[in-house]
């Protein structure tokens, strides 16, 4: 692990743990939830309001900041905490996601990737080292290695290609990171398949990360399989590093991902589903868009502390979602978000208490 | 003057003045910039940070109001303050102007105005006592009268109907209106006219309101002329009489409507600006869409203590606002509003230390 960072399990409760991960920008208290700042920005979100609801580390996307507005810009700017003024740590995606899943035009070429941009059309060549300069050049505390992410349903030989060369890539990017200061993290892949998911482990560790970060899951496949798959790969993953599972945070999910022994993961879904008017309960989503809402003077979560239940009636917010108020989405974002790390933080207080269990059983339905 | 209100004169400057205007929800310290929430909601604002920003008072809409939610709807919720976390001062403004100038399709019919609503083309009749009614049932304030407000360019007879018009409607009004806790404003019509300015003055003092408005101007007619007109009128108002200019908020016009002794100004521009990407700064409006701030580390205005300006360099929210970022809207309303607010601000202070003239003077460039 890279020098400035350190992890520790604080306390085991089953397969659950609560860690310590300490980064230049501070520490990480898992098992934490992270929200998604694509262009560095957790949309609708100021940076204080993120503080203020306790979170720990965010996300941001090396393929957007790559087009938009540049990795050198951001470099010149000071980095990704300075340009979008937030001291705690960040973690960046190393694109290699976006390149597959965005547009459908990736190819594998030479040593790399070509696609067309998102933004314009135009043709572009992604490598492990280039992904590994970018998010250098970007500055994040925790950098992901370059990928090969196959979509649910890929058959087994694609899986099998995909393994290899994510673990080559994974190869060429530790040799490429030169930054003291940031953790790279290894991706297994392997989609379901349990043969693939260790030889993906096995490839991974033995390049030697400060964490690990399992992807090729939440990407389509169905919930059962996916579930299972991230408890038996992270059960092949060593105790004694990070744990991120990529691309969840729906509630149930979050839960079946600590249990299992994840310490982190993030997702779009409480900033996306605001925009969509959803509102996350202990009793379920709710669409804030229903006229079931417009009488109801109480708050989205009866005892939630976050600014919008503790100021706004769900009458209120239904009448600024439906006038297509930006207050309206951004007050859902924000309890959305206040939702989901709350509960990995009264997760982490279960499992210190060595109580996890109950409290999973506890915990208000699925999503 | 309703019995909990007061109104003071601090001190003069020439024909400024600083004033205290105290009202059930606490103080407004005059000459202010009132932010504009036309459905509840400062677009893109939180109340607390327009708490933060020193908004003294703010103004929502009876028209829109009335169609969403509703008035009575609003009223069940405990009345404008509460449904909308707003616990200092409130402006309703009576509809009048939407009425006229939403949709053209208003018809004087009896004993109000037929016309077709903006949100589903359903026809409805305005009266005097609704637009009481309503405002009764949102709770602002400080209340306005149901006006006539003619558009720029009507010829005489048009104008003087209207004025005599507004006169009636005010008489009514003011029999309409019950609630000791709001205080009704009359509105002084005309347009650029100054006979008219005089008749509807004279009109609407006999009916002895606890403040008045001048109204039909800043509604498309010649600058100067609308300048020259509002001196003229502000000079034939009752010094112990809080002076409301309606639909003023570029930099310059307020300086001028202060050195003409008005007390309380509004408009959308602040945040209306912002969602074109507009900054006010004091080398004028720049637009923050403009790639010549794509490099630019500095805050949108030097020495702004807003929290944009305190964290954000005009690089990142340029990345934002090209990017359809809400937080970029959000920035600019923001910084856009405390320009303002600190510009009357700082125009109270100056008129208190008798030096009006020189600030005026020294003022950045027009807008």
């Amino acid at each position: 692990m890279a020098e400035q960072f350190s992890f520790s399990i604080e306390a085991d409760d089953g397969g659950a743990r609560a860690g310590l991960l300490e980064t230049p920008h501070g520490p990480v208290r898992t098992p934490c939830f992270m929200p998604v700042g694509t262009q560095a920005t957790v949309k609708t979100m100021t940076p204080r309001e993120l503080e203020e609801l306790g979170a720990q580390v965010i996300l941001a996307n090396a393929y957007h900041l790559y087009f938009r507005p540049g990795a050198e810009a951001v470099a010149r700017h000071g980095g990704l905490h300075r340009f979008m003024s937030w001291e705690r740590p960040i973690l960046t995606d190393s694109g290699g996601f976006q390149v597959f899943s965005l547009g459908d035009t990736a190819r594998i070429s030479g040593d790399g990737v070509r696609f067309k941009s998102l933004y314009d059309g135009s043709e572009h060549l992604f490598t492990p080292e280039l992904a590994i300069e970018v998010q250098e050049q970007l500055g994040a505390d925790i950098i992901m290695c370059f990928d090969e992410c196959a979509p649910a349903g890929a058959d087994r030989d694609y899986l099998r290609r995909a393994v290899r060369r994510t673990a080559e890539w994974a190869a060429r990017c530790r040799r490429a990171h030169s930054r003291r200061d940031q953790l790279l993290m290894g991706i297994v892949q392997g989609g379901i398949d349990h043969g693939l998911r260790r030889e993906s482990v096995a490839r991974t560790l033995e390049l030697d990360f400060g964490g690990y970060a399992i992807g090729g899951l939440s990407v389509g496949e169905e919930r059962g399989a996916m579930l299972e798959t991230m408890a038996y790969t992270a059960s092949l993953l060593p105790r004694d590093r990070p744990r991120y599972f990529m691309g969840l945070g729906d509630p149930a999910g979050i839960l079946d991902a600590i249990a299992a022994g994840i310490d982190m993961f993030d997702c779009v879904l409480p900033t996306r589903d605001a925009r969509n008017g959803g509102a996350l309960t202990s009793a379920g989503r709710i669409n804030m868009r229903n006229a079931a809402h417009a009488e109801d003077d109480g708050p989205l979560e009866p005892g939630c502390g976050c600014y919008a239940c503790s100021n706004f009636s769900r009458a209120y917010i239904r009448h600024l979602v439906t006038q297509k108020e930006i207050l309206g989405l951004h007050l859902l974002s924000l309890h959305n978000l206040a939702y989901l790390l709350d509960l990995a933080e009264q997760a982490r207080e279960a499992v210190v208490e060595g109580r996890f269990r109950e409290f999973r059983k506890q915990a208000p339905a699925a999503y």
